[in-house]
């Protein structure tokens, strides 16, 4: 007789006594067309109802385990293949793998390009603020499904700030939002196509080529000269897309004039099929000045893919991205591409709308230009201070989000940024956003200050002129 | 002499003259080479101070628009590719094309077969609790960029409640947060890979198709018997990875038997790279007793990637869904997938972590399985009142969300619906989700109970019983 002991857990009893007894079928202690003891029976030598013996039986039978023949009784079912799967298992039981709980990487360690955005100024309050007022005043509107582009809402805050930012005329039917840069390139190699060839920038974010890549798309490489990528390079690659950051590349900071400006657009508007996606991702923070008109402001032809993000103007925490199509890709998007449900939560997309049309999105922006500037002063001084005069030359560029650091020295840059290691200090050179070989020793670091800690400063500092002597 | 009326915007004096010239040298009024007027000169015209021109032309020239010549003055720049661009823009003017902001489809219209799940019994002030909550308690963990997997307590909540409510034994590092379920489908087939077939069930999703399809992967049908998927057709298909939803499958609500699941287990154990991937997606609304096992609690080979969402739980306006990973693939997860960004924001996952670990989500899944359940009895009731007998039969599957109706007629499945349409009610069929020819007349009609309007119920069933008449 079947003898278990029954735990009184929260789990309901049949429950209990079910789990015991499948256990026994898939652990194959019962056997398979093995006859079952009646309700009755069971229920007496366990000391429970027959309504839980009931219960238990009615759930592995729905189940598949068991099988019941009229007036005869409760048996165990033919599961054919269940021993196959369970030698499969003693087998596999040998192999152990266990997955750690990723680390934070290097927490003790003083890392001068670390690419996160500062967001320790978050607007913590206001947010909270415009999520109070969302779950409060838009419950009908949060209800609905958003349209795949994203809410009308968010994308006429968008299209707005896009006017009165950019100088971009921008219909919001144009605009779609998504879950991050990353997740749009994703929509884009489907909207244009897998047989495509994508060329990205050299040096530039190696990311890109991976995201290409891993969506089995043809991803080639452009140098760059003095004015941003190099447009025989991307003849001879014969690529179709060209993607780019004409506003501020990373990590050279060249900023693309407008001549190259408008050959990139005659290129495009040589062949159809051929587009340039305009990735525009720091331009709040450009430091003098108005930014650079983007490409997509001087496109006639429909040719530019414009994108940008809030993980990188609000903070890297929350994943709102948007593109902006040319109205022919744009209304291709919508016929073959939307059956996609929109990546973002309509919570965190009224909670943005709100936050771009009552202002605070802009002067959030002017808040931490500010807050850019006089970091900058203050890093650059800790510069002067602590390293010797001549060993370096700081090439500021125009963001406020980082420069490089032209380091004079003998020394290669692996050689520089293994010394610096055994300091416990992490630095990349232009050099390692390379992607082909060979790499030269570009003596240029990335230095992000927009978050480098400013206590911890001298002292790395004083270790990188050790290394420097 | 350039003259301008600058106009008293908010924007700065410079850059309103910057745009003015701008423009000019866009539209070819002003030409490659010529000269400007001097700085004074067009300050005294223009009454300005010659500041304000000197920083419109400093801005053009860092754009490129004009360049200076030492002692000699400002020039307009040669912008060869100008004039290519501008001839193209004069030839797109003609095409024009506006893209309207989409409506939302057929408000007006009874639909028995609305996919969306309800939400007016979201728990709204308990949801901004958790965000306020997580606002105010978990400002530093908000400022930390989420793992590629999610941030860890989300992933422990969501594993605890696998072990409570599915009794699945999962560590949270198998898990991936994502936003949506679809785009952990374009995750996985970047993981499992392009070239692999993948095969759908028929009836089924036809967005599960199209998206395979968009991502350029094979995507082959196996049709289904009383057990679920047949297996004889994936093989016959040459399938790599099989698609299934065996808890309750959509339409036809078959609950895939322990059987079928070992068959499909053993079928994936026979050849390394064979996978099943588990759509558990509304195993929370089963009526009776407990859910039927998981074939990933089943799984003993590493073969089973589960997924599930939240917003068919919650609401769909909240778009966090999850997969678990076997251990291997885990791995390679991490090894390979690993520089995409999570696609959730933090505030989410925190806000979601909250709502599991305080017992929340529990609760409400058990708040919503009863008002499911008394929905569907006035479901049924207006259904008795309304349609004669021996019109209809209803076929009740185990989901609280939906059933199927077989009416009892000679018209074919679009003669039912046309006719409805006329007379504005709209219903699916289970030959709707057929994907291939040729499809049968099936009788078998869907209906969202979860979602219908209790109200206007009668008065469409009324219309539905003229219709089979």
């Amino acid at each position: 007789m079947l003898t278990y002991t029954l735990s009184d857990q929260k789990e309901p009893l049949y429950q209990n006594l079910a789990r015991h007894i499948r256990q026994d079928i898939q652990a194959g202690k019962l056997r398979k067309t093995e006859k079952l003891p009646s309700k009755r029976a069971l229920a007496r030598n366990l000391g429970v109802s027959t309504i839980t013996v009931e219960n238990a039986y009615g759930q592995l039978m729905e189940e598949g385990y068991l099988y019941a023949l009229p007036k005869r009784g409760y048996y165990v079912s033919d599961l054919t293949d269940l021993e196959k799967v369970n030698r499969r298992a003693a087998a596999s039981e040998a192999r152990e793998s266990v997955i750690q709980k990723e680390e934070e990487p290097g927490e003790d360690c003083f890392d001068f390009s670390s690419g996160r955005t500062g967001t320790a100024n978050f607007p913590f309050s206001v947010w909270s603020k415009m999520m109070r007022e969302v779950l409060s005043e838009k419950e009908n509107e949060l209800l609905r499904v958003s349209p795949c582009g994203g809410v009308w809402d968010l994308r006429s805050a968008i299209a707005d700030h896009l006017a009165s930012f950019r100088g971009m005329s921008v219909h919001p039917g144009q605009i779609v939002v998504g879950a991050g840069t990353e997740y749009l390139y994703g929509l884009l190699i489907q909207l244009l196509g897998h047989d495509k060839i994508y060329c990205v920038e050299n040096p530039g974010y190696p990311k890109l080529r991976k995201i290409y890549e891993s969506n089995q798309a043809a991803c080639v490489l452009a140098d760059l000269d003095g004015s941003g990528m190099r447009i025989d390079q991307l003849e001879q690659a014969g690529a179709d897309v060209a993607h780019i950051s004409p506003t501020h590349h990373f990590p050279t900071g060249i900023a693309m004039p407008i001549s190259r400006r408008y050959s990139l657009l005659a290129w495009a508007n040589e062949k159809s099929g051929r587009y340039i996606i305009e990735d525009d991702y720091d331009s709040e923070f450009r430091r003098k000045r108005r930014p650079l008109p983007t490409l997509q402001s001087i496109d006639a032809g429909g040719k530019v893919i414009y994108l940008n993000t809030f993980s990188r103007s609000l903070t890297s925490t929350i994943r709102i991205s948007y593109m902006v199509l040319p109205v022919s890709l744009a209304e291709r998007f919508y016929r073959e591409l939307s059956f996609y449900s929109c990546t973002v939560s309509t919570f965190e997309q009224y909670a943005l709308a709100a936050f771009i049309h009552q202002g605070y999105f802009e002067r959030h922006i002017n808040r931490m230009r500010l807050y850019y500037k006089r970091k900058r002063a203050s890093v650059l001084e800790a510069f002067a201070d602590e390293l010797k005069d001549g060993r370096y030359e700081i090439v500021e560029h125009d963001s406020g989000l980082h420069f490089l650091i032209r380091l004079k020295t003998e020394k290669s840059d692996e050689e520089i940024q293994r010394e610096l290691a055994e300091k416990n200090i992490r630095i990349l050179s232009v050099r390692d956003f390379e992607m082909r070989e060979p790499k030269r020793s570009s003596h240029l670091f990335l230095c992000n200050d927009a978050n480098l800690d400013l206590e911890q400063l001298p002292e790395a500092l004083r270790k990188l002129n050790r290394v420097l002597s």
